[in-house]
């Protein structure tokens, strides 16, 4: 839940005058995404959604996520498209931030996502991936193996206060990732934030994809990697193979993995199991006073890597050639 | 912002089979009311508001209120109507709540009311005051003078920590109010808590009147006073007599107060900002841990207080004759 930035009425009133959406006839902050404040329009042309920026999107990089979401949306991908203003703009600026329109899209995450919708996942993912191979901005991966050190030294002192041995388990799944880390895989554009948050579903059917806000260029079996992590694991926190197998299968029907990939899979597995640990712990140690958003446990991701430390190959995910 | 209770995929669609809205296309959470959840449905009949009742609301006085709405809208108050499920019953009950859905009304709160919104609120509150006359279902006002004590006396031993002197100074004026209350002025069902947030306008016109959660039996006038306490100060706190002006114009349009009522009024302006400045005194000093809500400041309405206490005639609200 977020929304943080007040909006006057005579604000949006002006801003809305850019767009051809017709009056506007209601506006509600919802409760979807942390890291910016989005609300509900409701305007003469229908419902879209309003997202205002918050300090943790660099604006040098909005080009490339409205761009990207325009981009998948004409090839198909069911997920927000940015709204054009009269100047033909995508962003625009409101309340001090920068601000955009989207359509609003019909749908609702899962909150205990079965085998299908892990199996669509899979698939949506490689879709994904095939429709963002020729798009032409390029956005490296801040928060890739070379992102982890830096946010590890702003945990490390407290780490261990939040669970004993924290400190030396991730420092010493650091070194080992840093120096056996793949870096000559197939790579293009990831959603890398795919999260049930960001999958909505109409019944059992995968209607859209949101929140394209950590997307970049990396390593497409790593967009897979964060997937099973998010998707695949139980509320007990065991790895449930038949989803693991469902998504895998989903994935490799639009776009079949390499030898290298697959090899690479348990190895990407952990090193996206590290990255939610390290950006959790982060927060979680740094909740501001009268925060209104509960920080997202560690704890999890720390069961998780455990999960993937044990791994003997590909094939404890589930995939079976 | 409120969202209290997460709602399940699957119960919340066993519980729209029992309504005649069709498919569900998106369910959102949004930061609408500070008592109960609210959600913004989607469903193939249109988009609705659901809400689930927290803590704070009394189950049985939810007839009262849902049949209140209902009887206003058939009255011509524009606010929302609880939609019947299949069983002809507006309550039902999700995730282990009370539950009820009703329209969605267009509009929005004004976050700076200009004179005219005072004048719509007045002519509103009056209509509002008209309409209930004949509502059979009786509630008495459980924060009324008799009310203040037990909440004073819950906030008693830690009030001077939010201000040094309010103890003694909210006790004088306790013992003030219960002697001089006016006992027999002309009541009704009033709104009791018509704030800003509560009124909804389209450009400058007034759309709707939601959140009859604290509507009860009192005197008129005291409604008409809370508004006063709510609308007519501005942000600095001084009190806007041209916004009072309007405001009791607007309310007299539709219903002329009497004598009585007129000379009670800054009596009744002295006690709504004693109730409120209680309830958010008592909000204050009981923040659970983790709470997402952060409570509104008492000091405003001790403000409002040392204004009303130093009114001479219902001419300082802006009453000319």
């Amino acid at each position: 839940m977020a929304v943080y930035t007040e909006i006057s009425d005579e604000d949006l009133a002006v801003f809305l005058e850019g767009y051809e959406l017709g009056g506007l006839l209601s506006c509600k902050g919802i409760a979807e995404g942390v890291e910016n404040s989005n609300y509900l329009l409701h305007c003469e042309a229908g419902f879209f959604i309003l997202t205002l920026y918050e300090r943790r999107v660099v604006e040098a990089d909005l080009p490339f996520f409205l761009g990207l979401m325009e981009h998948l949306a004409r090839r198909g991908v069911n997920c927000p498209l940015p709204v054009h203003n009269r100047r033909g703009a995508a962003l625009g600026r409101l309340a001090g931030r920068p601000a955009v329109i989207v359509t609003f899209l019909d749908g609702m995450s899962v909150r205990r996502p079965g085998v299908q919708h892990c199996a669509q996942i899979g698939e949506v993912l490689a879709q994904l991936h095939g429709a963002g191979s020729d798009f032409e901005i390029k956005r490296p991966n801040a928060l890739s193996v070379a992102g982890w050190a830096p946010l590890f030294q702003a945990a490390e002192a407290r780490a261990d206060g939040v669970l004993p041995g924290l400190a030396v388990m991730i420092a010493d799944e650091l070194a080992h990732l840093e120096q056996a880390w793949p870096r000559s895989l197939p790579s293009g554009v990831i959603h890398a934030d795919l999260f049930p948050d960001n999958a909505f579903f109409l019944g059992a059917r995968l209607s859209g994809v949101i929140d394209f806000y950590f997307a970049c260029n990396d390593a497409l079996a790593y967009d897979l990697a964060i997937c099973l992590n998010a998707w695949c694991f139980e509320p007990d926190l065991s790895f449930n193979i038949t989803k693991g197998m469902a998504m895998i299968d989903g994935y490799q029907k639009v776009r079949p993995l390499s030898d290298a990939e697959k090899q690479a899979l348990p190895l990407l597995a952990r090193g996206a199991a590290l990255r939610f640990l390290l950006t959790r712990l982060v927060d979680w140690l740094n909740v501001p006073d009268g925060a209104l958003v509960r920080p997202k446990d560690p704890l999890e991701y720390v069961k998780k890597l455990r999960f993937h430390q044990q791994v003997q190959s590909v094939r404890d995910y589930g995939l079976l050639k």
